[in-house]
């Protein structure tokens, strides 16, 4: 073919499509094979539940009658599945009203999807979403993508929230014009990506009731993905969904099967307040897909059905412990205390949430971040996970992938970074 | 909960989405339980490959090493799959450059999501696409979902292409003013939903030709989902890949391995000629869900590797065309010949496409439809199926999940309504 093919024109949407900027990072990352990443979200390698994908396998094999998992399921997914979830967020949230609960779910492709129908059911371009600060940046390239807009909700330094800053941020909203054009409020209210930190039930309970105040009273979007993942003990907040401050909102509880099992399989699930909201966000499901696989569905049932995925996850737990410890340990082991980094240390999740001292900045494009490339480590540079008004000293930190051994390689390797730029 | 929630806003989207309208149909069908349905495009249920996936299943847990394919993969989806993929496109395309070829393909979750996503990085709200005449209507309402609309080629009811009709067409569209809105052309190439039918060389050649003319190099979006699904021999048309007619235009090759094998593992792929669109598409696609499951991929890898892929087909293909044989002789059988009815008999794909005599409506909301509905039937009305100026006096009768017997049963179902419409 000798014809010079023609240029495409593409959409806005299609023209506003960016990789992650932490893919430019690790594109050039790679050419260090020593690298030791603790950037990606990725999860542990060592509690994989190998085995009980192939007993699950083989016990669909051995059921009677036609294997109609391996054929088209619906857009909502499987009715069996869906029952098994509500029984799921009925142990969570036991004062849910029960009455076809099944009806209310979505199952998605992972978590991800729930958040992207989520954002292209609720906003047109140049709408606006209220998010954490700091807030998960894959949600924060789902908004800007569909070309909407973050501002972040007023958290302090240790992700609380204050009634007085509150009142003077909604009352600034209000008066910049911008207040019709929000459409959503999204929290990642346990053991949050980024900050590894939970919501208050106190402060959550408040947010509810200034929004309401403010008559802000739109979809709330409560991210649950890492709600599961605790050490020791699960957070004690109530999700939203049965917090009084919320019950006038219409809210979409988004959660997955596959964080806290294998991110492999990518079953995720979405859990809807409003009935009417709920059948767009299907219908919407299904043009992107007819509905997730029904074969890997069909897995999940059976794992959870024979007891498999109640098993594995305090495994998984013990294992993002024990991770976190040994990130956490050599960090301090490598006197960053002294240096003046802090970071809290966190009961579940996958991540730490450094800030660094003084006006070092870790940002994507800073000496900082190219010297811990060089000294052979790569984190996600915090500024990218501010919806807007981006702060150059934090860093993602995720322990998720890298077994405990790498970890305080990578922790040390950081410490002597941090060294050569506190002199 | 006492409170009442209130009423979420929803985007231009989220309020465009709408549940298929066939699906309105199989609601108040399903209070019929002896309904037999050939309106799913749902695929056949005595050839599933059971064993090939328990297998598979097991091959992959007797891999050494990690099981990364239960962790997270990429957006773009597994290299060795791609690979794999290049090497079956190259069997059908042998003409195509083979350097990188695995760089340019997207994995998708089944080809739908491979339209969503071309359709989202090409068209802006009000945007056009032209489409066969009929057209695949799960892909007209991914056009109309996304805001932009349809325009039908002009087929005639053989399905073929002349140019003296294209040439009408194309100059009309042009003092329409609606010309700079066309941004990408779908063709259903073979085998084709619903028509059954595929595009013949020549014609596919000269649309190419006065496209060029016409100033409408616009992306193709080639869906050869079916190509795979011929009875007796391939159908002899190349892609519009290796056309010298097409070499101009940007090109999305949209095929699938779920149809010819198991719909229910939902893994789909495209090839794309244009490396700055393709880099676009899989952005979009990292935000939609991050990638396809791993885990899926990998199943489809072993089943590759090991030969159950290609042994399963021909089961599939034989499956196919003892159903299509069935429907059309029950049909003919039943007198629709004689009342005037006319339909091609396929050489491949899942499809009957049937012509009604005369001035009989069998659309949605005719009165054929409900007493074929009353009589234990369903069909796809025809209606459904055009991009645009609908003709109510088609149908598609799929016989992709219905045995042969129950076949032959809807088929006399089906031809005592004619019947009693002839009187």
């Amino acid at each position: 073919m000798t014809t010079q093919s023609a240029t495409p024109t593409l959409s806005a949407l299609g023209q506003r499509a960016r990789l992650p900027a932490v893919a430019r990072l690790m594109k050039s990352a790679l050419e260090n094979p020593n690298l030791l990443s603790v950037a990606a979200g990725f999860t542990d390698n060592s509690t994989l539940p190998l085995a009980e994908f192939v007993a699950a396998a083989q016990s669909l094999a051995a059921r009677a009658g036609e294997p109609e998992y391996l054929q088209y399921g619906t857009a909502q997914g499987r009715p069996e599945l869906r029952r098994m979830l509500a029984a799921r967020l009925q142990y969570w949230e036991p004062t849910l009203p029960t009455e076809n609960m099944e009806s209310r779910f979505m199952i998605t492709n992972g978590s991800q999807q729930s958040l992207y129908i989520a954002v292209q059911s609720l906003c047109n371009p140049g709408d606006l979403v209220l998010v954490d600060r700091p807030s998960y940046f894959a949600f924060l390239d789902v908004v800007t993508g569909l070309g909407a807009r973050c501002i972040s909700l007023p958290y302090d330094d240790q992700g609380r929230l204050h009634e007085a800053d509150l009142e003077q941020f909604l009352t600034t909203l209000k008066l910049s014009g911008d207040f019709a054009r929000v459409k959503a409020v999204y929290l990642v209210s346990y053991f949050s990506n980024p900050a590894g930190r939970s919501l208050e039930e106190g402060d959550k309970a408040m947010l509810g009731r200034l929004l309401t105040k403010h008559d802000l009273v739109v979809p709330l979007l409560e991210d649950v993905a890492y709600r599961e993942l605790f050490y020791d003990e699960p957070h004690p907040s109530r999700s939203a969904l049965t917090l009084p401050e919320w019950a006038a909102f219409p809210q979409l509880y988004i959660a997955t099967l596959t964080k806290p099992f294998s991110t492999g399989a990518k079953v995720g699930y979405a859990y809807c307040t409003d009935e009417k909201w709920l059948t767009q966000m299907l219908a919407i499901k299904g043009t992107h897909d007819f509905g997730t696989s029904n074969y890997g569905q069909a897995l999940f049932e059976e794992v959870i059905r024979n007891g498999g995925f109640e098993n594995h996850v305090p495994k998984v737990r013990r294992g993002y412990k024990a991770k976190m410890l040994a990130l956490h340990e050599a960090l301090v082991a490598g006197g960053l205390l002294e240096l003046g980094w802090t970071w809290d240390v966190p009961k579940g999740g996958m991540y730490l949430w450094l800030c660094a001292p003084g006006n070092l900045n870790t940002g994507m494009d800073g000496e900082f971040c190219q010297a811990c490339v060089d000294e052979g480590v790569l984190y996600v540079p915090g500024d990218l996970c501010f919806g807007d008004k981006p702060e150059t000293n934090w860093i993602r930190a995720s322990y998720g992938v890298l077994s405990p051994a790498q970890l305080r390689v990578a922790g040390e390797r950081f410490a002597r970074v941090a060294q050569r730029f506190a002199r």
